[in-house]
């Protein structure tokens, strides 16, 4: 088959609809770019529905001219190759420890969050109001293919919905600081960086724990990656003991 | 004095040279932008060389026509304010907790960790070969203003030139996890996601430690992150207790 040479190929239209919330909701699909990310969503047994390269790369899909690829892309010039996916959703979150987010509008923090809960095996994480989209270009891309290993949930910010103990992360001097390993079934709730989470739903978890430091503030995915090792801490981590450098 | 309203204008030129590190390698300048950031400069005592806003906008400094102002700024168009600093640049790196970083080449993560850097208290970060200019645009974003307040150092990779005892967080699973509070003067060095440390720079190392993780690796922003959350543990963090949600 010859390479798509058209930046008006039908195709090539509902890839740049996906780059859009509303075209990712409508169809329930997303893109992930590059070949890491291709290679991460292989190994974690994920089946593209659709699956594009630039022409004469060599890489598995349908040949696309590389400008024209280019200008497909989200995520800068250099994308070889791309595949359309179905996003995939848990009906609900799971547990043993789960983080849920609230209001982290952010994508690259929330692609952070999905990658630290990866690293500290979080068994999922939940996405309340007024979160970014896990499925969209940028989060995908922070995710460094977590998003294809971590089960994700829609959550309303209903606490009683929430796996386990939960425990806010809270900007008030008065909670006690976050003590792992937590020993039980656990949600981590976290906040927007100043907003922080909403008075209802601070007083409806189980309790609210801080993480000390001196400056005002971390970002979201800063405070998550802290809080996931800190209840995780003395853990088992199994066979991939790896450290960050 | 009317507003600049064009974009040749020779001011602006010197703005945009400070956009590429060649420009505030020769000028010891670099540039902020943002109220927020400018507020957090004032807040650190660090004078402007030069200051400008939107034309209209009320905010000190000369006065810029909006769209020419958006046209200068290297983060999005809705800049209402920026200015220029000298650059300050310590002697060398100092303790009792210092930060190394290593092939750190992207400025995201190396404002980020000056971020964590300043939440945790690390009394200086030094940069080593490869790492981002901190002063760069996306860098001096990234940290939140904590490039106004953390001392920054350059640094040669000579392993002797860096105070206290030099921890290197390391990828083997054969070191043992970082313990904190260390209770001693320290250096912590971080490398980049993939490269690591060079053998050499860990062979010079007083110990190595690492981060116990689940996944691959994660990025030196939140290595660095972990690392100084744990070095400081349990320490007394003063007036600032606040968490990060």
């Amino acid at each position: 088959m010859p390479p798509i040479t058209s930046p008006h190929n039908e195709r090539l239209k509902e890839l740049r609809r996906l780059a859009r919330k509303r075209g990712r909701d409508e169809s329930g699909r997303f893109v992930a770019e590059g070949e890491d990310l291709l290679a991460a969503a292989d190994e974690a047994g994920w089946r593209p529905v659709e699956r594009y390269c630039a022409a004469g790369s060599g890489l598995p899909g349908t040949e696309v001219e590389a400008d024209v690829l280019a200008h497909v892309s989200q995520l800068g010039s250099g994308t070889r190759a791309l595949a359309v996916y179905e996003q995939r959703w848990a009906d609900a979150p799971a547990g043993p420890l789960c983080v849920y987010l609230h209001g982290i509008a952010d994508p690259g923090n929330v692609g952070t969050v999905l990658r630290s809960a990866l690293a500290f095996g979080a068994a999922s994480v939940a996405l309340g109001p007024g979160c970014a989209d896990p499925f969209g270009p940028k989060a995908v891309r922070a995710s460094m293919g977590a998003v294809f290993q971590v089960p994700l949930a829609r959550a309303s910010g209903d606490v009683a919905a929430l796996p386990g103990t939960t425990i806010a992360l809270d900007a008030h001097a008065g909670s006690g600081p976050l003590h792992g390993p937590l020993g039980e079934p656990a949600t981590l709730l976290i906040g927007a960086e100043r907003a922080g989470l909403p008075e209802a739903l601070l007083e409806a978890c189980d309790r609210t724990a801080r993480i000390p430091i001196r400056s005002e503030s971390l970002n979201a995915a800063m405070a998550a990656t802290i809080a996931l090792y800190e209840a995780t801490r003395g853990e088992d981590a199994g066979d991939h003991r790896m450290s960050a450098a």
